[in-house]
């Protein structure tokens, strides 16, 4: 009964694929033929459509005040509960399935609720699974700590179990089906020029991600990273496109920029006078790191300033932590947009032309410091989609046709 | 921060007491108080409302023809759900509860999925709870495998879960919360003049519940009689009332007969004319326990025929057993009406009285074997009522007033 386990393929199905019934009944036709055609599949499903925002309104009727762990609780039944109907859609496809929780797949994570991140996998139940010739279909997002309790990832939680999965299970690959065709040069909904990018490094699309490219959480790539193993993100609905991310550059004809990306509701936390200016900044930038907060330091003209730069969603923690600083604070909301480099060799050839954009179109910005492979400025919220475009144009994005068209795939 | 557990109190709620959020708050409320007054607790919940019925429907959107883990997946989420939002609730009236699903409770089942027995409990994460003062919220109906699969219990899988846990814990009751105010000497929304019982044996609610009372699962009784851990069913809605059930008679005035119960929806498979009579008994008689199913064995007034009655749930299991029986068969719709005794040496008076009654009504009934502590007949399913009826009056359940109002509690 026992077989081979040949390299498996991690697939992720979210947004759409998996908002309805039928929907669901698509993925399993599509693995099925997948199955047929002799590959080995661990497949990892997020909730259905609005099933997390209405388990939300249950626990709202009851309070605001959530207390994680009964959160966690409450909401991972959301991708259980797409589990095992997939699993039935798999039989009815003549696919013998078996599903698994997260703690069932092994997932351990920290204790931090609502937010927790993977420690480790124990892949032996996974493995057995797929040596019987089942496909296995994960609920993701989810995983248990050391005390045995239920634990969420956090957004993009599902990205993350199957980069991880695929990462422990020494995967071929990891397919992250979404409702887009790919990663863009920039946000296609707002700039109608952008196109789908073919192929790109992990490190261009960790700073994609992490600088407003929403399609791909940047803890998915962090976990396929240090592993080489290959991301594709493409679209369920469509067997064209999607973007390879890897460790090597593609072979295709490669453009400097690989994007221009946006991050809307950023906050700006500035401290002004300050003495000790050195030690107020690095006791504040070891707090939020100590509270895992990802932040910019901006670079002021003046120079008796101290500026940081936090995401809406720490808002509140930020709070307390700028509150004990003991200097005068002023909490601004912006919005910054980078340019994402293909070579940190040609950054300052990008910062000038960058600021030579903002200085014709007269708009008013801060500069990040500690840039690698990006420029990234802070602007007005108001100005970011009209400088995005700008860039977008002025760096050759809005020509490229086919962009990296002779990659890997 | 360690504190010494008193003698535990479990209760579960099920039905209409955890239909919507506004009535999980008022068990909030309830348990607040009661943790108040210095009381330990375990709170078993089942799942809200039409939660299971609207999974099912889902479930039904991809296939009739369930895979019974696929399902148990499925529906377990349901209980989880109510716990979450119990945990919260009780936060919100002050009081720290930690919710456990049934893995997380230690509770593992055989692998029957849909139909698990409780094998054994490992109570050290229920205990270590309880020793740091949190109320304790577990997910009724539900079980781990031996394979680490979840499993669900069947219909009333979350009174057995309590009784169980009570059983386990060392209990000083069992409170069943439920719709109706406790165990009735038939059931009211027929039989008009059925009365509250207010104490019964074991042995009395096991034939009550097993023969159609039902208001408690016979499952829970089994786990509960052994050792003795008293069993109380109760409604949400009011403090009076409620069933004692426990191991010794009441203090009150008994009554010699406990009730009169019914069962519609048996079916009756007539084997005739047959040879080997006792060897096809024995045979079908071992298969259907082998399988599981409760069953009772008709004493037919020919002598050549061969009836066994079972429940409707079990259909299909029983025409697999008996399409090999190789006689001919017939299969009927009849009910079953049951009147339990007090004291089974009065039973051959009662079946007296029985047969007189259903002679004089000119009521067509066959006659079951083996009764101990009750006496059966089978009639046509469109009888039952009436003859429930007639023999409520005629032992004197009518005139009952507050049967054993003089109980324990």
């Amino acid at each position: 009964m026992e077989r081979r386990v040949k390299r498996v393929i991690v697939q992720k199905y979210g947004g759409t694929s998996v908002e309805s019934v039928s929907n669901i009944k698509g993925i399993a036709r599509k693995v099925a033929l997948e199955k047929a055609g002799g590959q080995d599949l661990v497949i990892v499903v997020s909730a259905m459509g609005d099933t997390t925002d209405e388990l939300m309104k249950l626990a709202d009727h009851i309070t605001t005040r959530h207390h994680k762990r009964d959160l966690d609780m409450l909401l991972s039944t959301g991708e259980q509960v797409t589990v095992a109907l997939l699993c039935m859609a798999l039989r009815e496809e003549g696919v013998a399935a078996t599903g698994l929780t997260g703690w069932q797949a092994g997932i351990s994570t920290t204790t931090d609720h609502g937010g927790a991140s993977i420690l480790s996998i124990a892949p032996e139940r996974i493995q057995g699974e797929l040596k019987m010739g089942n496909v296995v279909v994960v609920a993701g997002f989810q995983g248990i700590t050391g005390d045995g309790d239920i634990s969420t990832l956090g957004r993009g939680g599902s990205d993350t179990t199957a980069a991880a999965l695929a990462t422990k299970l020494g995967a071929e690959r990891c397919e992250i089906y979404t409702d887009v065709e790919g990663v863009y040069t920039s946000d296609p909904r707002y700039i109608k020029n952008a196109v789908m990018i073919s192929s790109l490094t992990y490190e261009e699309m960790l700073t994609m991600a992490r600088r407003g490219a929403g399609v791909l959480h940047p803890k998915a790539i962090e976990h396929a990273m240090p592993h080489n193993v290959p991301l594709v993100v493409r679209s369920s609905m469509s067997r064209v496109g999607g973007t390879w991310i890897h460790g090597s550059p593609g072979k295709g004809v490669s453009h400097p920029v690989c994007g221009v990306v946006f991050h809307k509701g950023r906050f700006c936390y500035t401290l002004s006078p300050i003495q000790n200016r050195m030690e107020i900044k690095r006791l504040i930038s070891s707090r939020l790191t100590l509270w895992g907060m990802e932040y910019d330091t901006l670079i002021e003209e003046g120079g008796d300033t101290l500026a940081f730069l936090v995401a809406e969603d720490d808002l509140e923690r930020a709070d307390s932590i700028f509150d004990r600083a003991g200097a005068i604070v002023r909490r601004d909301r912006k919005a910054t947009v980078t340019v994402v480099a293909k070579d940190k060799k040609t950054c300052p050839v990008i910062r000038d032309k960058v600021r030579q954009i903002l200085q014709e179109n007269r708009i008013a910005f801060h500069t990040i410091e500690n840039c690698t492979n990006h420029v990234t400025t802070v602007v007005e919220e108001s100005h970011a989609i009209d400088l995005a475009s700008l860039l977008h144009s002025a760096f050759g994005l809005d020509e490229v046709q086919a962009f990296e068209a002779a990659g890997i795939y």
